[in-house]
């Protein structure tokens, strides 16, 4: 029992996730959840994954030793100051955005000395949102990374460690710029390409969706999961990771305009070379365990 | 039993593929391969899903009926030039390549009238390459386009389309051009952006590639998937449906510097009508059965 309450404020894949995942391992003595929409309440009350479901973000977090943000990062300063005159001393919060700085700048202002924020993100996650996507497996073997700050306390941190570790995730800390530039290669910029891939396939007039449909499995569909993923989660992730989306993205056409001269020069051993390259980070995911080996993800293929 | 004798020339995932289905279904009485190297043939030989395996692709084509070509497209006009001289009468000559207009004007100048000629194209694959990763089942439930030129006859690409449908896939027909669009939409683009998004990310200095391994749970890991695969393949790829490519990548980049205008400005409502709308692909290809639902392809998530 590392926790005695802990608080859910909003209800979708990762906050439900980390439900089932508490509870499984008996991490915390009760669960409070809350959400926006009294949809998602009535969902979660039928699910039961919480002890008890509030319908106001100030009743949730009342004698709450943990008090989880787990909304959209565009939401999180109003959450902040909606729960902070109501926080018991002592409490310690998270939360559980994609971008770090800016989370840390929309919730800091807010926050008293007698409360400890540490920022957090655990980096998994699937195509599905909502209270009924998340899974008690969702953290298992993935890692999650706490990005605290200057008033930060190490108990808070060693503790929200010990949360993380119990729901099956490896845990490391980073500065919140340094995470924030690291998403952005591994996250944001990745999510941007895919949902315009998508886009510009769903444009196009020779080529019917029906076609785009049927052919998919030539490389396409693997996008269209990526590209499946919460829109507002993702509009907030790009507004508040502006500066290193950008930087990135300005790298990748840069890349690709290169390769895109190669194709029309008919520069063949510049695109065998990159291609080549690209090979061996595949192998590194594999052996770190972060990804499958099976053929197609394994996709319906028994070997 | 379809055919008497079928020749594969080239031994790698396709065509290993196709020989166990083959076998499966009982579709051939023969199976007679080639390959360029030693090495190759020696591991088909001890594997065995060919009955022979010759040394040259002269030898091969003996009295074959079906010939399939299943090598690199920037490959199939000398492999065309070997053959053609020892083809049987009456023989269907086909191809597995990605690109369908090179490579019929490729091969098509060295075939006589005595011979049919059905360019072809399996949309399966996997991120595996090589004589060992090839499985029965790896065009189940997926389609196979048959684009037949003028000269083909209806009773050459009646038998070829019994073939595949043998094998598990669904066939449609196609005219070559028209292929071409849609491989480089729902094929070719996307893995040029995913070798240019995995080579971005290992070029990066201030990101160390562990980082990129340990973190790519978050969307990373599935472009590194496609960016994984056979190097030869997929340089022949771009360099011969290089109009369709530059065109589609055209628009991806129009597309691209759209959104990112909208990060760089703070334009919410563009970003969230565009990530809302990708969406409904996703649904639409799994509905078709080109994919699963299972929440991230079903890895290691116990739901």
């Amino acid at each position: 029992m590392i926790y005695n309450r802990v608080a859910l404020i909003g209800l979708g894949l990762i906050a439900g996730s980390m439900a089932y995942a508490i509870k499984r391992a008996n991490l915390a003595k009760e669960i409070v959840g809350t959400a926006r929409s009294a949809e998602t309440r009535d969902t979660v009350r039928r699910l039961g994954f919480c002890d008890r479901v509030t319908d106001t973000a100030a009743e949730a977090v009342k004698d709450a030793d943990l008090v989880v943000l787990a909304v959209p990062v565009g939401a999180m300063a109003a959450i902040a100051k909606d729960i902070a005159p109501h926080l018991a001393p002592g409490a310690t919060v998270t939360d559980v955005g994609s971008v770090k700085r800016d989370v840390i700048n929309a919730v800091g202002p807010f926050l008293s000395d007698a409360v400890d924020f540490v920022p957090c993100h655990p980096i998994a996650g699937t195509e599905h949102s909502g209270p009924d996507s998340g899974f008690a497996e969702l953290f298992e073997n993935r890692w999650t990374i706490l990005t605290p700050i200057a008033s930060t306390t190490a108990e808070a941190t060693q503790k929200l460690r010990a949360l993380w570790e119990g729901m099956g995730a490896n845990v490391d800390e980073m500065d919140p710029d340094h995470h924030d530039l690291v998403l952005a290669v591994t996250s944001h910029c990745p999510h941007l390409i895919a949902y315009t891939m998508v886009g510009v396939a769903d444009d196009l007039q020779r080529v019917n969706d029906t076609e785009v449909i049927k052919y998919s499995a030539a490389g396409f569909r693997d996008f269209t999961r990526i590209a499946a993923s919460d829109p507002t989660m993702w509009r907030d992730v790009f507004l508040s990771n502006k500066e290193a989306t950008l930087e990135i993205l300005g790298r990748f056409t840069e890349e690709l305009f290169a390769l895109q001269r190669a194709i029309r020069t008919g520069d063949g051993d510049h695109l065998f070379d990159y291609f080549t390259r690209t090979r061996a980070i595949r192998r590194g995911i594999v052996e770190a365990g972060q990804d499958t080996d099976a053929p197609d993800f394994g996709r319906g293929t028994k070997r």
